[in-house]
């Protein structure tokens, strides 16, 4: 795979609209760590001490408490970057300055709380992403729930500012809520539909879920079989949600999901890589493991991706 | 039909209360295109990708997973212009720019949720018009829904300052929630009476759907009966709507709505020409054909115009 | 009726708390037309488009279509001032500017949706009234209505905004809403009080409707009867409406309400006019008839008040 | 009582966070009128027209309908303020501009809708108060109301804008709503409580209720009994929601409640007096009289306070 | 332990995001008072007149009536700080001006009204804070609550702004409503996530309370019986909330709770210091106390933090 920058200058190219320091935060998350220049990217996110609570993400590995320890191990393992909320970030952005790009996650769901039609809160700020150093902000939007126009005003006013001042704009699209089934979230046509979303609301880099083979909406099903899209391996469904991410013409990487032994992990990369995924966003798998092992399956992870 | 220049200065006599620079990209509208100069407009809208889903949108022909592929389709058309969400058009402004005037859909609603009182998010503001070059903004007001009011003051505030800063305003009228019918949304009498609030909301360019003969509420039946209003054919219809704007000094076009085959698209369109309706907006009838079929048919819905 | 200008000095002198720019446009209302200088005043509204729809609005006649219609209706007469939505404003604004005050109406409900407790939409802005040149904005509060205190909080925001660039404040003051019974609406004693709701808003002129000899409120009904308040006749009534806004020291004038015989109206006038009322916004029932009759209509209307 | 000065200073002395131009308002009001330098101090607050109705306000002495009247009420009765919402300010601030402090009531209910947890609506501005050339600024919260949160938010932030331009901020405190019964309402440990909300919210001057012997609370009445907090008496109440107000480094006054006989009313008086009471607030009980009643009753109210 | 500087020089190092003001006020903080220096901390908190009522807060040592005597018994008991609400703050901080730091509640409760899903009404600002001479900004959360996003949001904002002018960020992080049992407000496991929570939105100083020992969230118990995780006593729990709190990069102490005896006080001081926890903060504990009392109790805290 060529790593002389022309994929990444492509890559650029696809976002012809946005201005040169935003163009410059997108070179740098790609460009930086093992798959600097490959056009791929695997990203460190932590923010499951806030969405699961400190015990569940952190006693697997208690170094993990410490929010240095995963700036270290993002550093380590050469992902492209780290994704965190403020106090997180705050907790080590002065330290570790100019050793790996981070991403802001602006806002944040806890576990104290349940609900039909989720909604995180905003927790943080554009202004808190550039004082922290960042080169992008994160932010979660809930396709189908009742509260997804609240997250969509949110995101667009963000991303607006964000651009304006030369970040890059990251958003995770997870569709979650009284619109659809539990079964639906990770279904084929919505992990398509969300990616979409993501796209026509101006994100440059989109995080989805590894799609199943389920197709949930009635309207979609017909469309499937009708014109025999394939859906039938994770490759194919990820051709097919990085196609309807304006025909492959944005970034979307895939989350880890649940930990999970390495074989499972490495089996799911390798789907998703064949698919034409521009990869992994791993936080579970990677710092719920001791450190040296967490290093090695990064590596992995990457080799799957250097390699396609 | 006099493509002098003529009609496009009667037209925008109409909008004297408007600055030069709003006058300026209402004039780009109507002079672009085949149909520039007539005073008719066919416009391509792709906002269904955000409303419907990427496969229900473009797996019936593909390239338009594209963003590209849209501009190009617009351009090679020769329609007045193209309309879409802010994804979309950040993907192929710089690409395109100077190519065709664009109008930036403001606000947009997915699928993944319903509920009876529908809102679509506002997902692009004003400055991302300017900053991408389009002569419009576009908005979308469901009248009937409980959830109108916030519609109204959102359009209301962004009209305003789309007007001072020289934009032009588009707004989709569609009816649409709990104070209307499903059988309602397109009744003559409702079609009407969304013309008549997207004018008094000070909308440049008004797009309605084709109305039925059915009048839904009780209180329009019996003045249309008093006042043998004529709602008979598509033509009468027509012309009801255009007067119910202004006495046909706000432009109002038509949309193409469901795929159909050519024949029941060119059927409409001479009702809605006959009836003195400004054009029209193609989008599932336009990019859902190839690319071919789709240019053969856009010009002979140009033609009809053109010809009236 | 003196008309040297006397009357209307002493008019002005109520309002000595406002800058010279909102006396100014006060004055301007007061001396224009047919009554100017009588201290009484008749205007010509038209948002019967927004809130009944175009076809119950305008079918009668159907001349008024057409936006500039009510503008010249307004002129021929001889009204003090002509009051319409943005889009009615807008679409003649430039055409006959400086030669009818105008009259913004910033907020306005249509027809096409329910609810116990209603609220118009926000749909012109103070910025929009100076940019067409208007002498006044124009503001309807539901008192008794759920939403009263969202109407009261928009237009104390809106009158201060007005007031500080030198505009005038009109308030259409109609109880309606699940506080208040149907037969309550036009209740004397509810009359009244959205007289002294609006003057305590600090509303320059009043717009209410004329009060039946009914009473509403229970505590009401008690002092109405302990201090005999006269409220038998119109004349009666109107006069205890005029007293309630600030004993007379606010301009007070009636709706005409629908649309009814020429007989029917001038004798509603006649006992407005006798019991001090200001004057009358009589709508539906001038543009709904030919021109030639609406305007010898009010003339007649006119000529009551300049007689008492 | 001293009037030389002394016990003014040490009134002020108690807001030393406050600057200069705050401190001059508060002794504007405690410096004029008959009780001038007293420490003490009656207010006439009329805003029963919007509170009531103009009927039931007005109807016992017709004067009363004039705004022009309540300044000269104030004024010849030697207050130290007159309280009205906007409208009736704007009325006569010209007019009567210099010759009393006044205070303009930022919010206001009407009767004409109910609601269990009730909530005024905002219908004034700090920017209007010093226009009219206020003292001071007035405010009511209802403690117990589920809108609680709103009022308190609403007066945090104006009285906020309020002490930044100098003005004084004075807050009326009325427990009511879903979280209190209606004996509750005047209970002295709901009262106590009440002026402590408002010092703690920053108020300058608190009015409140005259408590009764009634004890709402269950885990209040436990303390009361414990510490046998002496409450049976109108003097021993005033004397506890006195100390409650920071242990009377607030100035706190009550209000004269419903119209009522000369001996009830200054029974009443004298209680408060006695406890410690800073003044009255005296409305109903004194424009409802005729003029010459109206002061007499006045003066006696304050002859009491004088003769402390 | 040393009070050579060292410790405080190690705890700002955590902070190494922030700028020298905040810096500088975390210092303050930390420098004050008999245990200035160590990097332990006893804060005196007085919010329960607002969020109890007077009586219940200040009956038992009536000299707490008085906003002064907060300061006094803060500064002679040489406490770190000195907590209240607004009102409490502005009553002394121009005549306790430089001789203890202050930390102003910003958001408070009262009890006159239930529901839940309680949110605190914000009650003042950083402005405030700055203009009454503050070292940090106090806030309360309530995870669990159904309205914990509005509070997350309202900190985010007020911390941002009080970090931009130097000022230190104090949460009071209580978990609270629908989604947490009354018992599990202080399960060791909610405590930790309390802490997380807080550290996450950006929290300098967080106060939590003491933990028990029961688990409230099945998914969490899992984890903790699966990595042993030690909370059989109150060290354990609280050296396991404070490794949640950023493995003990974030200062945390512990709230005294309900008024008690002071060898039940003392006992819990000692397991809190035993554990790691940063401090105390003491209210009902000590002003309930007569002063004397007060002090020894405060004095005593402080040694068991001093020599451990």
């Amino acid at each position: 795979m060529a790593t002389n920058g022309k994929r990444v200058r492509e890559i650029l190219s696809w976002y012809s609209s946005d201005n040169p320091g935003t163009l410059n935060n997108l070179a740098r998350l790609l460009n930086h760590g093992r798959l600097g220049g490959t056009g791929k990217l695997v990203i460190l996110p932590v923010d499951q001490g806030f969405e699961h609570g400190p015990a569940r993400s952190f006693a697997p590995n208690p170094a993990g408490y410490d929010p240095r320890y995963h700036f270290e191990l993002a550093i380590d393992a050469g992902c492209n970057a780290y994704a965190a909320p403020l106090g997180f970030l705050e907790a080590g952005a002065a330290e570790f300055a100019g050793r790996i790009p981070t991403i802001l996650k602006l806002n944040n769901s806890d576990s104290l709380y349940g609900g039909d039609d989720p909604c995180p809160a905003v927790t943080g700020s554009v202004g808190d992403a550039l004082r922290l150093g960042c080169a992008a902000i994160g932010f979660t939007i809930y396709p189908a729930s009742g509260m997804r126009n609240e997250m969509y005003e949110q995101i667009r006013e963000l991303a607006e500012e964000a651009k304006a001042v030369g970040l890059a704009v990251v958003v995770w699209s997870y569709p979650r809520g009284s619109g659809v089934s539990k079964k639906g979230e990770t279904a084929v046509d919505i992990v398509a539909y969300a990616a979409q979303i993501a796209a026509q609301l101006g994100a440059h880099l989109i995080k989805v879920k590894p799609p199943t083979e389920h197709i949930e909406l009635e309207a979609a099903k017909k469309v499937y079989e009708k014109h025999q899209i394939p859906v039938g391996t994770l490759a194919e469904r990820v051709r097919h949600v990085v196609q309807s991410a304006f025909n492959g013409r944005r970034i979307v990487i895939f989350s880890g999901g649940e930990a999970k032994d390495k074989a499972g992990v490495l089996n799911e990369i390798r789907g998703i890589a064949e698919g034409g995924g521009f990869g992994s966003i791993i936080g579970r798998n990677s710092f719920q493991r001791p450190k040296g092992e967490a290093i090695e399956l990064l590596h992995e992870v990457m080799d799957v991706y250097a390699n396609v």
